[in-house]
């Protein structure tokens, strides 16, 4: 599996991305599954992918010959953001169908999602979820945030940062938090974590990989555990004798 | 959907169960998901459940009935816990073996999943999770605690408690957290909310209901928030600029 999360919030987008993939428990690689897409100099494109390998792969090496061909409808060629979603969500359909017939005979599943941020010059930036199916979600005020692969260990914290409207450094951290509290309760979840950013406006990509053994991981790791273990202990007694 | 999950502790078991249960999302019901089963004065049952609320029901009832047919195999009869381990899955398979030509023409499934915790006098206490193919595992020095329904929401509180060695009351605040956390994310899972707990040799159980809008439910949440919002906030920042 995969966990990538992303977040929008008032001056910025935060992705964050794990790199393990399995094929069973006894094949574990690593792989980038944050992805930024040069497309132009008035857009920018980030890609962050869940599911099947094979078809997120073809996906983005469809993705760039539709780049490199011209007069074909491509990333380059859309005009919104939206259609940029649309149009990924009919590549990786396409994809899928394309092998179909042969997974089924091994009754493989060769389905992807897909979140899709950036920002084409004179809109606002936003996030897209690119389903399977060819559709999309967008992120919206309420719920500024977007997760792709296991989403559910990580939830609460991101629920949390909406709560209290984290500004960029703390959103930071409770992506990273939510990453370190899904890669320890799924082991298909795991380091390095691509870390990026998209300052509004900007048109350009700031990334940084933080590596498993890096020591601001460990310290990371260390002061969230301590911290709810103090968070517990400062919880209200129940109101009855045990 | 349901969630309960029960903790080992070295002098009690802890056990919490939500009550919802949904029929699709247009059916909401509240049910009691925890249940003491009196079996006989050397011994005490405690069983929750998860699944289809018709196999649960009729599982409960047949418990009931071979309690009270003479000479039957029953919970009374079992000399250790996991042969009552064995013998609830051997029940829940009956019954859905029982309904499933007809609930396969509706595609509906119809299994269930089990904690049995419990002692009989002269053993350890011990939790047991029984899966629907009828067999079990225990909880464990390492894994003191089992989960059934929504696991994944509420499972690092969990881990959590286990790494601090929690005493009583510290791991009822963890069993509520993880409820509440769950709760949150996940709309199948709600309140009122069932707390036991069993002191190791006193073949009795206490129980106490936390209702939906009880102050000290509502304290709660608030103090976990705002810990959760502090925590983050004391989390070191990223070595980079972002």
């Amino acid at each position: 599996m995969t966990y990538c999360l992303a977040l929008r919030l008032e001056d910025s987008l935060v992705f964050m991305s794990d790199t393990r993939t399995n094929a069973g428990i006894d094949n574990i690689n690593t792989y980038r599954k944050l992805h930024v897409i040069a497309a132009g100099d008035d857009r920018l494109f980030v890609l962050q992918s869940a599911g099947n390998l094979a078809t997120t792969q073809e996906v983005l090496d469809r993705i760039d010959r539709d780049l490199a061909t011209p007069d074909a409808v491509s990333l380059a060629t859309v005009e919104h953001l939206f259609e940029a979603a649309l149009y990924l969500g009919r590549l990786s359909q396409w994809v899928v169908n394309e092998h179909r017939p042969a997974l089924n005979v091994t009754g493989a599943d060769a389905t992807a999602s897909f979140i899709l941020g950036g920002q084409i010059a004179g809109e606002r930036p936003d996030l897209f979820l690119v389903y399977p199916e060819g559709n999309y979600i967008k992120a919206s005020d309420e719920r500024p945030f977007l997760q792709i692969g296991e989403s559910k260990y990580g939830k609460f914290m991101l629920e949390l940062a909406v709560h209290a409207r984290v500004e960029l450094d703390d959103a930071v951290k409770v992506a990273l938090s939510s990453m370190l509290s899904t890669a320890r309760a799924n082991l298909s979840v795991g380091p390095p974590y691509d870390l990026g950013i998209y300052h509004n406006g900007s048109l350009r990509f700031v990334e940084h990989r933080i590596e498993e053994h890096s020591p601001y991981l460990a310290e990371l790791q260390k002061v969230w555990v301590e911290q709810l273990e103090s968070s517990i202990a400062k919880l209200p007694k129940v109101p009855f004798d045990t």
